[in-house]
């Protein structure tokens, strides 16, 4: 049994308390916020908003904002390994046993997330820790993968192009779509089978399109027909990298 | 039954053939290509490389590059309905029973494609002739819009942003990771979970990331991280356009 405290009570706490729960093999300890009203949620486990407060446990999942883990870690004073989950934020180097648990995922409040075979990037400051981080990352049936901090910085970078920037151009076509009066539904198809494609051929091989083929003619009428002037420059710019790509 | 004629032998032409010829409803009366080398893998089937030589059908699928198209169709004489199957070629003006047959969805040589609930844009030029477009959508399970040129047009355009584009963002995420010696499987959970995300929420709502939270801190670390100069003004573009989109 890995006994594990989760410190933060937000979206990813939440997608893992959750799971953690459901796990044969993994036992929460302690819920830690510093505010006590976060805490409600979580009656049923026992929680703290005190760090002093936090009872020994294997390991301390930090799930806090970016910006605030190295602040709080640097607070904590425990005898687990203390890992954070963050893709951003480097190895650190605090009095604890340092380690990183971070899940290459994109979590939403609302929409269940299937933990099987998700892609846990571990780093662990002493060799001897990594064991507790695969156990855990094993008992919600997750993919542990060694991944060092240089590293994880390029995977986030990755994650924000296949991530958040392709839902911005989802984003595009459910505004066209609705300007001019068509169901997004008709596009959805065509998402999947996009994403669908590059689990038989690797995207350099599955690009198609006006700016692949080097239709002219028709890349000129597209940017005329945005009326978004940011739009414009980001079709014109990503056809250019496109174009550069295949030069 | 609807008796079809295929115009073309390329990918999209080889897609309709193959899911005609498992359709009870369809049957295939020709294929034709100028070029008698490309209708050898079709031997099975009655062709032609003469235009002349088109048997009667109740629909011509026009499945040749977008350029060809009116040059190809205006030369025709036939009695059933002529339907091309571009998205950018408004509906022509020929002699011909003139429609529009688009399916919204990318096609891959060598990846079957399934035909069941795939968004079919119909358009034509006689208001009777509908029927047998929707007749033949439904023979392949597929679904039938009815979209007029103008709209088909703006679908093209988001298309390029939901396909197109989208694609060539994985193929940024496959070369970070090739390039940092990471396997770009660990990315594909994340791809999938973006792609299905917005089945239950909107992309607009959907958003996440350093340029949706203003996180200037990690936005300037990726675009320094970046060595491709084509990459970090793209980087900067999207940045910009969702930062316009939440202002």
């Amino acid at each position: 049994m890995i006994k594990v405290s989760v410190i933060g009570t937000g979206n990813v706490a939440t997608h893992f308390i959750s799971v953690f729960e459901k796990s044969d093999t993994t036992e929460i300890i302690q819920i830690y916020n510093h505010n006590n009203e976060s805490l409600k949620r979580f009656s049923k486990f026992n929680t703290t908003t005190k760090l002093d407060d936090l009872k020994p446990a294997d390991l301390f999942l930090i799930c806090i904002k970016d910006d605030k883990v190295e602040g709080l870690v640097k607070k904590m004073n425990v005898n687990g390994v203390v890992a954070h989950t963050s893709g951003s934020v480097p190895l650190l180097d605090s009095p604890n046993r340092d380690a990183v648990f971070y899940p290459l995922q994109t979590f939403s409040k609302d929409k269940n997330i299937s933990f099987k075979d998700l892609p846990l990037c571990i780093e662990t400051e002493n060799e001897s820790d990594r064991h507790i981080l695969k156990s855990l990352a094993d008992s919600i049936r997750a993919k542990a993968y060694n991944v060092n901090s240089r590293q994880r910085q390029e995977l986030h970078l990755a994650a924000v192009f296949v991530c958040n920037f392709v839902n911005h151009l989802y984003h595009i076509g459910h505004e066209i779509c609705s300007e001019k009066d068509l169901p997004f539904d008709i596009l959805r198809p065509l998402i999947q089978e996009t994403a669908d494609k590059i689990n038989f051929k690797n995207p350099k091989e599955a690009q198609t399109g006006p700016a692949k083929r080097k239709d002219q003619s028709t890349i000129n009428r597209h940017i005329n027909q945005l009326e978004n002037p940011v739009y414009k420059e980001l079709y014109r710019y990503l056809t250019t990298s496109i174009q550069k790509t295949y030069e």
